[in-house]
Formats: structure tokens, C-alpha cells, sequence
């Protein structure tokens, strides 16, 4: 996790449904992000819709503060990145959220990215407030992002920045040593030899390359090549028979 | 964007609710993906809450297929990837959203990202069918990410790779289709089971499982398959009597 301390500040100005901020607060915790603020919410706050589209959230609701406008939300922040769909003929800087949040890192001071409400995004004078434009490089022919999936993908590449939790591998058991892969190999063959399965002579030693090779590549563990061995030894007895 | 013929295949495993597949087409869409698949949805289909959900996605709704088991809606894919939350003690690689696409982007034949149930997520028995699990890096002290949220984060990475210049493969064969891997898995069982691998009762589900997640681990080509298919006849038969 990114240090806590520069995290962005989410502010969602005049969100129109309380079910909105609270799916954008649960979008924000997933991926660590705690504060938010919030700029005349239209129905008033608190908001009884919101607690349970946090979905667990509910505290990072309870810390939200309330503003009267952007400016007043804004205050204490040194970084304010707006973010729009479509340029709007500004002359400032245009960010993905991955560029965005590299600079949000290495900032000085905190920072805050702006949502404008579901309907009609940031109108021209909060825009205005800002020193970047945050763009979500969508499909041109379907732009219709979401306030909660806009939210989740900054808060997402915030975290990735963090290298937080990446999902290792570290509990796979590695690849059997050699020579217990050798002993597959051998036991295979040992079942295929009477069974003239190399067999025209000069197929030979071909098959036993194509066979080596297969068995080479999954890369099984100790555990993998026992079960496997247990099958073979299965396969070498009789078939009960049918009732 | 991403080329079209390379896009993962995003299938939804039992989905319960119609608006969450709306959500998750509408989610899919905004970044470019446009192939969805259906495993038995819990209310039939199509579903009336869908389109609605979906905001302009429905051209996606209405060519989604059904299907009645993954085994079946992945049949023709080449490499699949099972999304859960935790890890299952499987062993197979796990992958990040951002590494997931990057191996799509570079495969050759379709891919597809098996996402399962709101509630529950994907039963272990779905996630034996896939080659590699994938995993949202998440705050581990909130790790409820609903099922649209999952999808767009997917698809945004997968989006995202379109800037890039692909790296072109090497000449290796792509991992067979599904179908032909089951076919191995069933010659295996029909070899095992009169030989009483799977007795008792008791432990036959949990032999099965291993079974298959040893054989789906490979990523065995279409040649590979056949000479292992041969390996089985050829097992089959009795040992020809040492001279």
C-alpha cells in the first residue's frame, strides 16, 4: 500500500443518489483509499441509501466531511486533478489515471481528484479549480463510465503503485527435483515397452522425446508426480469386471 | 484498443442477479470488449433487469450465448482464467488483472476470464477447469469487490495494453482447446474407475479434482494430446510376454 499519508482525497461534487457515494466510498476501500469529501450532496447527507451500497464501508462514510463548493473542499490541497470524459477546450495538462497517480506519489502536499455528479460531470467553473484534467481512456463509441467505476480505477492504480498485495506464487510448490521427474519418465516407459509402443525401431527414439518432452513441461511438484506415479501403478493392475 | 480478434471472452458463471450482467456488459463495453458468455444464469434468460443495467450495452446482451456448464462455454478456448478472491490451494500460476492481459494480448487462440456467482464465486470444480488463477491485487482488510467492478478492472487493463506494440510469439503451438483436454481427462477416468482409482466414495471427488488440475496444468498442445491419447490405448492393451 502506497504510504497513507499521500493518498489522494476522493471529493465527489453534488452527487445526485446517496446509493452512488456509497458504492464510490466501497470502490475507494477496496483498493485502501479512506478519505472522502463531499461537495452539497442533492439529497442532503447523511443519506440513508448510502450506508448500505458501502457494503461495509460505512466508517469511511461517517469521516466524510460536507463542503458548500469545490473551492472550500479544495482548500488544503496543492494538487487538484479534475476529471472530465471529453476535453473541454481547456489548456491544461490531460492524465490518464496511471499518470495521475505517479504524480500524486511524488508530490509534495496532499491531493484531491474530482468527480462531477452522475448526470452531467464538472461543470466548466469547477474544471477551472483544477491544475489537471484526469481522463479514463474509454471506449470512444461507449463513454458512459460510471461514477463508482471511474472511482475504482484511480483508487486501483493508486494501489498498484503501492505493489500492495501482489497475489504471489510464492505457496506453489516449485517443480519435483529431476530425478523424481526421471522416475515418471522411467515408470511410463517401463509400461509402454512391453506394449510395443516404441515400437518400429526406428520411431524409437523419437517417441521417447516426444514422451520425455511432455512430461517435462508441466513443471509438476513432488506431490503432482506421486499422484501420478499412484496412477500409473493403478492403470498396471486388472480391470475388476463389469457386474 | 486492443485487437478485436485476440479479446478475452468474459463468462459469467451462475450470475444471480440480471442487473449485475447488465452492469458487467455495460462495464465490458466501456472498454472494448464485447464477447460475454452465460453459464446457467440463476433466473433464466434473457432477463429483464439486464438491458436496463447494461445503459446502452445491450447490442452485447443480446449476442451474449448460454450455456449450460463453463466446461461447455469454454469449449473452444485456449486459455482460461478463473478470478477468485483467495487463493484455494491450488497449484497453478496467479496473476495479476495487468499479467492476465499481457498473456491474452501475446496467446495465440481465445482466452477466456471465468468470473463467478456474486455471493459464493467460483466453486473449486470450476476453477480446476482453468489453466491459471487470477487474482485483483485488493485491500485485504476489504476485499469485497462486486462483480462489475472485477470486470471493468479487467477489461481497463486490457484496453490499456492497445497503446503497446505486441511482441510477437514464438512459433509455439497454442494450448489444445478445451473439448480435447476433457477428452483427455475422460480417457484417464474411464481407464481408472474399473480399476478402482476413485474408491472409496469417500475420496473420488477430491481424486477427481486432482486429476484434473494436474492434467489442465501442462497447457498441452493439440499434438501433445493426441500422443498422450495414444499412450493410453496403447496402456490399455495387455503386455506382450517377455522372451
Amino acid at each position: 500500500m502506497a504510504d497513507k499519508a499521500a493518498q489522494p482525497i476522493i471529493v465527489l461534487v453534488r452527487p445526485q443518489l446517496g446509493e452512488n457515494i456509497g458504492k464510490a466510498a466501497r470502490a475507494m476501500l477496496n483498493f485502501g483509499l479512506t478519505e472522502m469529501r463531499l461537495v452539497s450532496p442533492r439529497d442532503g447527507w447523511p443519506n440513508p441509501s448510502a450506508g448500505p451500497a458501502a457494503a461495509g464501508a460505512d466508517t469511511l462514510l461517517d469521516n466524510a466531511s460536507i463542503h458548500p463548493t469545490l473551492a472550500d473542499a479544495v482548500a488544503d490541497c496543492r494538487h487538484v486533478y479534475a476529471t472530465t470524459v471529453r476535453k473541454r477546450g481547456v489548456s491544461k495538462r490531460v492524465l490518464t489515471p496511471e499518470m495521475a497517480v505517479q504524480e500524486i506519489q511524488a508530490a509534495q502536499g496532499r491531493s484531491a481528484i474530482v468527480f462531477g455528479p452522475e448526470r452531467s460531470g464538472l461543470e466548466t467553473g469547477d474544471v477551472a479549480l483544477a491544475g489537471a484534467i484526469l481522463t479514463v481512456p474509454v471506449n470512444p463509441d461507449f463513454p458512459s463510465l460510471n461514477l463508482a467505476q471511474a472511482v475504482i480505477l484511480c483508487a486501483y492504480e493508486w494501489s498498484k503503485l503501492g505493489a500492495m498485495a501482489v497475489p504471489t506464487t510464492e505457496k506453489l510448490l516449485p517443480p519435483a527435483a529431476q530425478e523424481e521427474l526421471e522416475g515418471l519418465i522411467d515408470h511410463f516407459e517401463r509400461l509402454l515397452e512391453p506394449r510395443s509402443y516404441f515400437w518400429p525401431e526406428a520411431r524409437a527414439t523419437a517417441s521417447r522425446l516426444t514422451l520425455r518432452n511432455m512430461l517435462t513441461k508441466p513443471g509438476w511438484n513432488s506431490l503432482e508426480l506421486r499422484s501420478l506415479r499412484g496412477i500409473l501403478s493403478t492403470l498396471e493392475k486388472e480391470p475388476r469386471e463389469r457386474d
